[in-house]
């Protein structure tokens, strides 16, 4: 992502942690700041985008699965301004699931699916939400 | 915006035209690639964001507003890639208006408004729209 994304090394954007089912990258805030000194709304929605990349791309590549991933639409809420350095997090949405992503990608070349992202904020609510549609497409 | 936020200065985002009911930014591809060597979707709404930012701050300043600025929340559509520099363009959304705004702002020291954004794309079409409600409040 660093190497490909000029962007992404802009952001300084590290890998925080990888479970199962969810994947966090964190940023420093200083690249990331905006004119109010917080968290910059483009930096925010970038992170969780790439987040969500990184989930369904990891899942292809585990698969063994050459594909072209796209980011389709997205709906973010801006809901705390953050005065440090933050994280996100990223999963499936519910009512997406990895076995009909893949059955449909084997039958199709071709498939969707829905990932939420969030960037937690103080007191365990989130400062940013992201859900957004990946669509994956094999290369020739 | 190249003074203050970073990442505006990462992805070298420039003025490319502003008339009395449209701003526009351009940013060349380079800064702003993604691994398939098209627009990056996280530079695409990060432009859209900072577009929809600049129209309405601009507004806030022409009539002498001292606000803070900020994007509530957005949704993105992708709908081409980009294999070339690009630019955007933001307007008030239908059914926004600048007076109901500031008259919003006058009485309550807090206004909302509705914004649209796009990246044109080729033989007429968008690349990528998003469409974001901004909220400003009066400094103290």
């Amino acid at each position: 992502m660093r190497e490909k994304i000029p962007l992404a090394r802009a952001m300084d954007v590290h890998l925080a942690a990888c479970t199962d089912d969810m994947i966090s990258l964190r940023t420093p805030l200083a690249p990331n700041v905006n004119d109010k000194g917080c968290a910059f709304g483009g930096s925010l929605v970038s992170l969780m985008t790439l987040n969500g990349w990184a989930l369904v791309e990891l899942a292809l590549r585990q698969r063994g699965e050459a594909c072209d991933l796209f980011v389709g639409e997205s709906t973010v809420h801006y809901l705390a301004p953050l005065w440090q350095d933050f994280r996100s997090e990223a999963r499936l949405a519910d009512g997406s699931s990895w076995t009909t992503f893949f059955a449909t990608l084997a039958a199709r070349g071709k498939a969707r699916i829905e990932v939420n992202c969030l960037v937690p904020g103080d007191n365990g609510a989130s400062a940013a939400t992201l859900s957004a549609r990946f669509v994956a497409k094999r290369r020739p």
